[in-house]
């Protein structure tokens, strides 16, 4: 099977498990689908997305999934971000992406990305994979982080032993907020240009990003079902609104999907559904001394969750907690 | 008197006459100043600040108005900034900044920045004003608008009658979100690099800086008193929250002043104090048929305000108010 066929089906798949899940939590969850078609040109089909918007849940405050799959002609802006691409020239880029913002602090935000991209022609056709996925938790809960860590893990190697420790670290590098010195959260996987420069090895990738595509529900889902039942205290709730802050520092300041989409005319609400349905500013805002100050901690430094000790963490923790002044 | 001297006098004035015109309509607001030492070198003298912060008012939901008055080598980032700047040379900046978020969206936001920069050395040194004021209302008030940019005008023309025009045009082009083909509001006065070039009419400039700070608080607070007994209703709540939205994006995307702040290791709290304390976002957000539709309008294509006849004006809107796609 072609290698575009073969990972649209595997995009369209990711998207369609998401929403599922997304609805098997969340019946009566407000749910809009818009399909939408490309167009810098109106005599050309240059392909276009499905976005899929959840909002006003009583699990999820906000939930985006969205299929693209666009191609055509490369322009002055596609030529920053696309390694050999030719002004003029042809380009195809097929992914799903998908952010969720549960309404509960105690549920962690979740954000993944799966990609393949083309550009060139005949011998000088470029193909590569990207993607990733990260959590952005507003309390603290080791299982859960190990859990999210774990099933990556898992899945990576199945398909390479070094991916883990590689697109660990480049995630912690990528969801990085210097102005603040933090992490945006927990981190997870992030890798890009994946076989730019093997095409033979493309297949074997494409596997490997469908094993992880499909692979997502089981990595945030069962989070999900274990927080559920939590209540959230009032102060819990204020504390996410203010984190959430920083996804939108993040997302606009430094993210380059959003910053190429806006810069290139992309479809702006599609760009911009990963942003929080509520964020918060607070100035100096001082973090309590218990989870607060202790999530706070782990954002300064990233850490490795496989192979901790889970009672020792939580000595590590409680032992080491100064007075953060997170201004 | 030294010009440095002057201007820090007037900025200084300015930081006090807004604090006494936010506490007297808002006496038991939370009020936090914070007195700052810049040091990128622990054994030299480099300037710093005064950040006044007023928090969860009656009226104001948050003001920042700060104050500060930076010196020292020019690192590679203030390079990118300052025109004719060398690495390594010396530079100077003092200015006064404000942001105000009223609570009730029948107030609309206000901003205003004077400031003068000088870098270089002896034939080489270079000495310039920036600054300006603008509006970002939330609901339609054509005689705010008109006061606002009335009381601008009347300003500048004491010095220069081009001053305004030119200025008035600056403002809509600098205040201006392409992604959203928006203005972030109605626009006001913008400038920078005036007298760079003309070091002899610095003494001239000073003066009409002197002045544009000194009437601020006539510009905007008799705007406050207008509306302050005005009871929005819920939805209109709601249109500013998300309104605010596009003042996030605007701030974190395109503001020179953020953007180089946050580059330069500037001090966070203050940069990011410009952000408002709560901001929504909904996707593909469709605003009501009346008075948001009627602000979108406005937004989507800056006018002028002076010398228009009001009912003229109200009667374009009520004509003109086709069903926009906001998305």
């Amino acid at each position: 099977m072609n290698i575009r066929t073969k990972i649209k089906e595997t995009l369209l798949k990711m998207q369609e498990d998401v929403t599922k899940n997304l609805l098997s939590f969340d019946p009566d969850i407000k749910f809009q689908e818009d399909i939408w078609k490309r167009s810098t040109d109106l005599n050309k089909d240059e392909g276009g997305g499905i976005t899929r918007i959840f909002s006003d849940g009583e699990v999820f405050e906000r939930g985006g999934v969205n299929f693209s799959e666009v191609y055509g002609s490369i322009t002055k802006e596609l030529c920053e971000v696309m390694p050999g691409a030719k002004e003029g020239g042809e380009f195809y880029a097929t992914g799903t992406s998908l952010v969720i913002h549960p309404r509960s602090p105690k549920i962690p935000t979740v954000h993944a990305n799966y990609r393949f991209m083309q550009c060139g022609e005949g011998v000088h056709l470029k193909s590569w994979f990207g993607g990733g996925a990260d959590l952005t938790p507003y309390t603290v809960n080791y299982d859960d982080f190990i859990h999210f860590h774990t099933t990556l893990k898992d899945g990576c190697d199945l398909h390479d032993k070094d991916y883990y420790p590689r697109f660990k670290k480049w995630c912690d590098e990528y969801f990085y907020l210097p102005h603040r010195k933090e992490s945006r959260g927990i981190g997870g996987i992030f890798f890009d240009y994946l076989g730019i420069d093997e095409p033979s090895e493309l297949p074997r990738i494409s596997d490997f990003v469908g094993e992880m595509s499909s692979s997502f529900c089981q990595t945030y889902f069962p989070i999900v079902e274990r927080r559920i039942a939590e209540t959230p205290t009032q102060r819990e709730r204020e504390f996410q609104l203010y984190r959430r802050g920083r996804y939108v520092e993040f997302n606009l300041l430094y993210d380059r999907g959003t910053k190429f989409g806006l810069k290139s005319n992309g479809r702006v609400e599609s760009i911009l559904m990963s942003l929080p349905p509520h964020a918060n500013w607070e100035y100096c805002f001082k973090p309590n001394l218990g989870e607060e100050e202790q999530l706070f901690d782990i954002l300064k430094k990233p850490r490795e969750w496989i192979g901790i000790n889970l009672s020792d963490q939580i000595d590590i923790n409680s032992v080491a907690a100064p007075s953060l002044n997170v201004g």
